[in-house]
């Protein structure tokens, strides 16, 4: 039909593959549910001759992305290569410039370069999705940027890495160690060979620098991101954690504050019988707090050929569905224009229980002065355990964890500081911030 | 300005007075998401004089919710009248046919009427939303409607009324009878003085028939939807569920089948550990399963004048974005012409676990008896319990309970009837589904 909204895709690894058989198996029923068809016109990957399991033959082949991105045969350019450099951020620009729609699931490259491609989206009066890009099929892009229209938000919180995710559930459930899980999660195709990005939190950084913008109104600011990662999480952490009724996650957290918007990515301690602490394995979930809607909250798989493809088909029906010269929801959720600088909170500043675990020296006095400099500082303790002799490392010492109320993360930083100096622990204290959620 | 959106607002209940204030409150943020204003030009209601909080003087009244509807300075209808008849289907059509734009959260309207409703729509080229229709604040109608474009639905699935999951929540918390409950919830605001609608399930099925229809392509079916309510639910039977690792919530269920859609609304044991057990008091959520997407679930606050508001705001944030001539996704997802009859897979056709617990008298061959039924109707059991005599009935009679691996409906019904007809049951036994879930 010559009403078809016309697709070029550039990059055709699992998700590509994925995108180019679903758009055939249901073009039916995408022509149903958007009043014409969604074709896939050409294609441009590194290696024309690799199988991929899908029938390339009937679409025009490009060498370069860029040139892809351009063409006229395209309506809309679907970018991914992946990368926040090079082929991904030229052909992205290049199809804006030229009036093509894009729809990416590039987190790295909205993160590093969002605002630059929402000015050129919104000089071309062209529409910029990118659902993909954050937890793979949680539509949660969509109902930030539209559905909660009107609502201030006041935090956003969530499980955004799969692999991190999958990780600390085989710890608890399997009792194994962090390395011991890695690289079985590595075996099993679930971690990079190179796992850094989603173990130390950068993946899920990227994806919470994208929802920042659009929850607060800011510019996209992934540098000024507060990150801990998951890789010096033991066992004995996620045991104690389970014994005082928490379970450990790896979470990215943005959050209004009096002196700005905190942005942060660490291991965190949520409730046991919280929705959030039931995501398990390499499933996503994000929560979202508003003044007028309240609290909404969704999971599903945050990755996978099929469920990123999915988010893609999603942000293709919108394009398809509207009609040429309708302009969709600005990139991040209003012009370019009208985001404010992004003012960042401090963490010292950063108000909320802790959960300490210290190996201390088994010596008179020890546990008078820990108690003496957490009073000193403010800050006030739920509890207190010591914990079994298994769990010390040696038989002169003892673990002793703390649960404390709301406090401030420089306090925190005081106490903690005092009791070194004073010369009572064995090894570095495990700090993990506990975050109130449902 | 004059490129604003003009809003009339039929009736001015809880939500109405939220969506004024929150439209009002929130009109700089709203015209930056949107592009343009949305401004309230009129309004109607029963009582022009009543006290509601917020100042309605400026805008324009009208008597009758009809001709506001088809008002010259109206393009966006929002009807919150409520009724399935009278003046919210008189108002919404008449609006439909003159060509304004229609956003609604009355699910018992679109229950009954969806496919008039939408062919109206249809024919004008207007945009219906109903988000606030379904689960209040959560965004599911838009999820299913629009991110999840080319998949097929398997199986959805939620707690859509939150009355009667505080009633279930309570019960199983404070140890509290059915009836205790339902009092408290009566004076806390939660139910209504008659809350047949909420705990029998027909406002579930409301929501249940509006989703089938986005999710399977199909003709709304109301009347065709199996409903079992909450009443006849006891502590005993949340105290065995808990036990046996499961937790009782009224759930609406839609599943393909080989013989039709299944549409049920009843009492069903979910297990302990999985995010739809964890969904608390008066908060709904609903899960999908499409064949490309996979599972995703949602959970929010599914009532409440700001939540229901934040809906309709979010509806009409769509609607401003929009420009004229712009037609947006078809009401149930496709346009009325490709919508299927809807075909009933019967209920004694069901497949899956059941659990049921029987009142025994205590004699010798009961339990042999009761087993022999359930093997000759080849239902394999996965768990047989007696309970202790705390909750047996008399002293010469047993409470046993049976946990099915997945059967059908009708071999369960036929070894009731086989049971009772043989003498051994005190009472009616309560039979209660399970349903897998994540």
């Amino acid at each position: 039909m010559n009403n078809s909204l016309r697709v070029g895709i550039a990059g055709l690894g699992t998700v590509g593959a994925s995108l180019v058989r679903v758009l055939n198996e249901k073009s039916g029923l995408l022509i149903s549910q958007c009043g014409r068809p969604i074709t896939v016109t050409s294609v441009s990957a590194r290696d024309k001759s690799r199988d991929r399991g899908v029938d390339i033959s009937g679409f025009q082949w490009f060498d370069k992305a860029e040139e892809l991105a351009v063409s006229a045969d395209v309506d809309v350019y679907v970018e991914l290569i992946g990368g926040d450099e090079g082929p991904a951020r030229d052909s992205v620009l290049a199809a804006l410039k030229a009036g093509k729609h894009v729809v990416t699931a590039n987190k790295a490259l909205l993160a590093k370069h969002g605002l630059e491609l929402a000015r050129a989206a919104e000089a071309s009066g062209v529409v910029l999705n990118f659902e993909a890009a954050v937890a793979g099929g949680i539509p949660i892009v969509k109902t930030m940027r539209e559905s909660i229209s009107g609502n201030d938000t006041n935090r956003l919180y969530g499980i955004m890495n799969g692999t991190a995710n999958y990780i600390l559930t085989r710890m608890e459930r399997d009792e194994i160690s962090f390395e011991e899980c890695l690289a079985d999660a590595q075996r099993l195709g679930y971690a990079e060979a190179d796992p850094t990005f989603d173990i130390e939190g950068n993946d899920t950084a990227h994806k919470l620098a994208i929802l920042t913008s659009i929850a607060f109104g800011t510019e996209v600011a992934v540098d000024e991101i507060y990150l801990e990662g998951i890789s010096n999480i033991s066992l004995g952490d996620i045991q104690a954690a389970r014994d005082l009724g928490y379970r450990i996650k790896l979470l990215g957290v943005a959050q209004k504050t009096d002196t700005g918007i905190e942005q942060r990515v660490h291991p965190t301690m949520v409730p046991l019988t919280s929705v959030i602490a039931q995501i398990d394995g390499v499933t996503n979930a994000v929560a979202v707090e508003a003044d007028i809607v309240g609290s909404l909250l969704m999971s599903g798989p945050g990755a996978g050929g099929d469920a990123t493809a999915s988010a893609v088909m999603g942000d293709l029906a919108d394009i398809a569905k509207s009609r040429p010269g309708h302009q969709q929801a600005p990139v991040f959720g209003r012009s370019v224009a009208d985001l404010k600088t992004y003012q960042r909170a401090e963490i010292e500043s950063h108000a909320g229980g802790y959960f300490v675990r210290m190996v201390v020296h088994d010596k008179p006095g020890a546990f008078a002065a820990i108690a003496t400099d957490f009073a000193e500082n403010n800050i006030s303790l739920e509890s207190i355990v010591q914990r079994d002799p298994a769990h010390t490392v040696a038989s002169n010492a003892k673990t002793v964890i703390i649960i404390t109320h709301e406090t401030t993360e420089s306090a925190i930083r005081k106490a903690i500081k005092s009791i070194t100096e004073e010369g009572y622990l064995v090894s570095t204290p495990q700090v993990i911030r506990i975050e109130k959620a449902e």
